[in-house]
């Protein structure tokens, strides 16, 4: 119906004729003329009226905003002086000849450039929100990113295979989405978690190279940016190390970055342990643009009077650290206020500080609630060890050492960000050797800190008689601060996943109840296999600049997991749940 | 860990050395010398080990079938006589020179080259299943397949936006798959029967050309090669028409056949009404390569006095039909008996049959049971009419028209294969032209042919005067006589889509309560928009020639819809229904 794009018309078509289709982005009447901004998915250009052709004109007079056109018309050039160097078609226009209304259109419930819409309401009018230019620039983005992989990954001999949707509960990990099975009444499919257990299969099956863009279910509350249903690059191979894994996907996204993005990402990623990452910056998913650090000064702290940092210095489990801001003497009382306000989000119980106004004044050039606790010789030590020069100021954190991570490693990005610190736009690593284990306090009983398929850097007999020292073959891709993808070497032998999952207090019936197939499969000839997903949703996030994964999602749901557009979920009908053998049965306050 | 796949080792590779993983497929020992066939997802590689080499070659004679191996080797010319032309590798062998057992299998539960190992076996170790190379190859053209299609639309612009899993239950259309929610207590999600609803709002939200491989769910009764969830490739394009629409998916799917089967299907598909279809071959779905045909003799058959032809001659709702089996005067009478039986299968209450021995000898040349029951001039007219020959014979099929086509259609499929008639390997054509409506005798109401959202060839006003008449602008691809791939121009207009939903008995407060959203956008500026769906595990079904769907799926389910491998589906906690307000109630007899 159309011979060309309206984001496409440019000088190269001087003179031709062209048939357009687009919605009416704009329509201004000037001069007795009818200008019309027509849109589509490539872009605007502007096609005009004149009263001459009498007909057209009096079509173009009734459209409105957002009525779908077909036009006809001549590309010529603009006026001198109308000219619009932010379009691509901004040196021309198209004098319409022939105009058709395809569709009507009623006053749309909020404009296309209108900011401030609220969220429900974008949602309930989803199909409009979407014909904003940066949500489509969003999708296409998206679109153009999984094409970009799963070329790379197809030259790579990887195999897309599809893991089913309708399988088994996860017996670890998130609250599962449960399908009632008609055909096997009191019984339930779960939506998949991830297809982690499929993948493996897959290797056993001598698949060699798998990978999948795989919709994945976690029926969690949706206070942080989380969404039901999203979707990860799955990825999974057999006889490769990790060294060769981490590479080739690095390669893809570096490859990725820069053929889409124009961004070019270290030729090698950096590498750090995740003991190092959180002795460093309290995270294991370090955003190393921000050019601030934790300064650990437990041992400083150990032999002072002052029970605020001492008491945590001497214990194994706490850790007091100082976090150095350049140029941060300038903080007034109010922003000190806040930022301790921020910390205890987290945990902190204050937020002690040494504002630097002299350092050649000795003490006296320092100004500080808490100089009058510590000895002048653990000033100095401190001043030394942190480099801190005039006009620094240095944070304080001294708690578990968990309490201190968090709340110190949320204020180091919020200084980053708020001091304008940031030394680079993009900034990659692989975080690696992470524990197999964490112990659970609650529980009291170990964890897997990745899943309990994660092969560990030892012998099951060395992670029997240490488990918290055990390190595991996993790792992490850090961008900017975020985990975009993550992945280990898996188990391949049977002692040893039988090893693991007693380490997890799982007894053998257990395990044989829950993995028993997975056991299984690990005696007739597994290959050495691993690999990683990236969250997709999350990757695209950082890529198109984004704030929220809801805006590289073309559906998404709400907060309370709903969608205003479709209204779903919604009631069923008592037929549907007695064919299903299952029934409603509210809560008390509910039903009551 | 590999230099090469153990399949890829030939010629070029002579004195080289090279590393290989994979699977033990067979060991021989033959003169005191080990022969070991190495498998990977490539294929076979002969592997020797001599007992000069005592360390390695101790090695070798501990492995068993599928346990999984690196093997370092020098690759040499094998001795004459003792090549394998049927084998890639087959000029060559490894000597072994380093032997490592990256795992050891226990003796699978059944042989990779074992026949009738039944499905549930198969299905349960499934990772042995798929190691067997028609399993391997079978889901390594799917990929490569899916492959093809993705980059072809791609580069027609079109962009692979995901849709969401969690949606709104299907108001027509088969049984839902349900999925309580936990937030929106006694209300459910349901998953998808199809897209269909949003590929038509990412037209209503300007994406201009959309795809997806989607994963679709009915939760049917699986008597018929079907699974719970299948795969279709989902399409949808704005202001294209549906010539266009055709030519460009017929191009796609006739390149993808030329490059992965090296097979030429016609430039141009055949179209075929859906008229013409019924009346030729008694189906929508006709398979050309079959050259037999319906010939209508209803007209003739209106004056005999044989009730048996007569009574449905005169009935409109009924036809009488031949169907001329060409030297097919050689069946006896127990494949007569059998094909008889067969028919009877589709509701048809017998066979009659002429048998023409010698057409020279007029009558007497002849010889069927009915032929005392019809005048020599009907006769005549038949034979005339249906080109008989001597040594032909002339099915008849007489009854209500369903019957007709459902069992005179059968038998023409299955004469097709039996005498092996077919004229081509390959027979794809478009039928187009579908009514808008069928008649539910039921419920007593016009029903969609297709979907309510088809578009119809007439006005709204030429639609409400004859329902029964309207043609809409659908349109299915049709391969070998199944269904491939099926859509229609969507209506895109509020005031045609609300006469459809009006034809089908659903009233204004219905529709606005089910398809509001749908009719809603209808009005904000909806592109003329149209697609198709292609079912994926069908198509590669017939490309890689399986005989089911469970075939090209890597962890299908089995007929009563479980996975014998994970034991899906399965009771789950009180405690997780109770977070879901949902308990089960079994049926009387279960739970009485």
């Amino acid at each position: 119906m159309r011979s060309h794009y309206c984001g496409q018309v440019d000088e190269s078509l001087l003179d031709q004729e062209i048939t357009l289709c687009g919605w009416v982005n704009r329509r201004r009447d000037h001069g007795g003329v009818i200008f019309i901004d027509l849109r589509d998915r490539e872009g605007l250009v502007q096609v005009v009226f004149d009263p001459d052709r009498a007909e057209v004109f009096a079509t173009a007079e009734r459209v409105r905003n957002e009525y779908v056109l077909q036009v006809k018309g001549r590309v010529r050039r603009r006026p001198t002086g109308t000219t619009n160097d932010n379009l691509h078609s901004g040196q021309v226009e198209v004098l319409g000849l022939e105009l058709t209304v395809l569709n009507a259109a009623e006053t749309p419930p909020f404009q296309l450039d209108e900011t401030g819409v609220g969220e429900e309401k974008r949602l309930t009018y989803r199909y409009i929100d979407l014909r904003r230019p940066e949500m489509q620039q969003r999708l296409q983005l998206r679109a153009k990113a999984t094409g970009f992989m799963r070329r790379y990954l197809e030259e790579n001999g990887f195999l897309d295979i599809e893991t089913p949707m309708l399988t088994k509960a996860t017996p670890e990990g998130a609250r599962d989405y449960l399908v009632p099975s008609r055909t096997h009444p009191g019984s339930f499919f779960a939506l998949p978690q991830s297809p982690q257990l499929f993948k493996q299969l897959l290797m056993m099956s001598g698949m060699d190279r798998y990978y999948q863009f795989a919709r994945c279910f976690r029926d969690e509350d949706l206070r942080a940016d989380r969404q039901p249903e999203f979707t990860q690059l799955d990825i999974e191979t057999s006889f490769m190390h990790e060294e060769q894994i981490m590479g080739m996907v690095e390669a893809m996204i570096r490859d990725m970055f820069k053929t889409l993005l124009s961004v070019e990402l270290p030729t090698q990623f950096p590498h750090m342990t995740y003991a190092e990452a959180m002795f460093r910056f309290g995270s294991d998913k370090p955003d190393l643009r921000i050019p601030l650090e934790f300064v650990d000064v437990s041992d400083l702290m150990k032999a002072v009077e002052f029970k605020v940092f001492a008491a945590p210095a001497k214990d194994p489990d706490s850790r007091v650290v100082a976090l150095r801001l350049p140029n941060g003497s300038d903080l007034s009382r109010k922003e000190i206020d806040d930022y301790t306000a921020f910390v205890a989000r987290y945990g902190a119980k204050g937020l002690a500080y040494i504002k630097i106004n002299d350092l050649s004044a000795g003490l006296d050039g320092l100004q500080s609630p808490i100089l009058k606790f510590l000895p002048e010789e653990v000033v100095k030590g401190i001043l030394e060890r942190t480099g801190a020069q005039t006009g620094d100021l240095i944070f304080f954190g001294a708690d578990k050492a968990k309490v201190v991570n968090d709340a110190i490693g949320a204020l180091r990005i919020k200084l980053g960000h708020d001091r304008q610190l940031l030394t680079s736009e993009w900034a990659a690593l692989w975080v690696v050797d992470f524990p197999m284990f964490e112990w659970d306090e609650k529980e009291k009983r170990w964890a897997a800190l990745h899943h309990p398929f994660t092969a560990p850097k030892c012998t099951p007999e060395e992670l029997a008689a240490n488990p918290g020292e055990a390190l595991s073959i996993a790792y992490d891709m850090v961008l900017n601060g975020t985990e975009v993808g993550g992945g280990s070497v898996r188990i391949h032998r049977p002692e040893m996943q039988s090893a693991v999952f007693s380490l997890l207090g799982i007894s053998a019936e257990e395990a044989e109840e829950k993995f028993g197939f997975l056991l299984n499969a690990l005696k007739y000839g597994c290959p050495p296999h691993g690999g990683l997903a990236f969250g997709l949703d999350r990757l695209i996030m950082l890529m198109t600049g984004s704030q929220s994964i809801r805006d590289v999602m073309a559906f998404p749901k709400t907060q309370t997991a709903a969608c205003p557009l479709t209204d779903a979920p919604a009631p069923v009908g008592m037929r549907q749940l007695r064919e299903l053998n299952i029934r409603v049965k509210l809560p008390e306050k509910t039903s009551a």
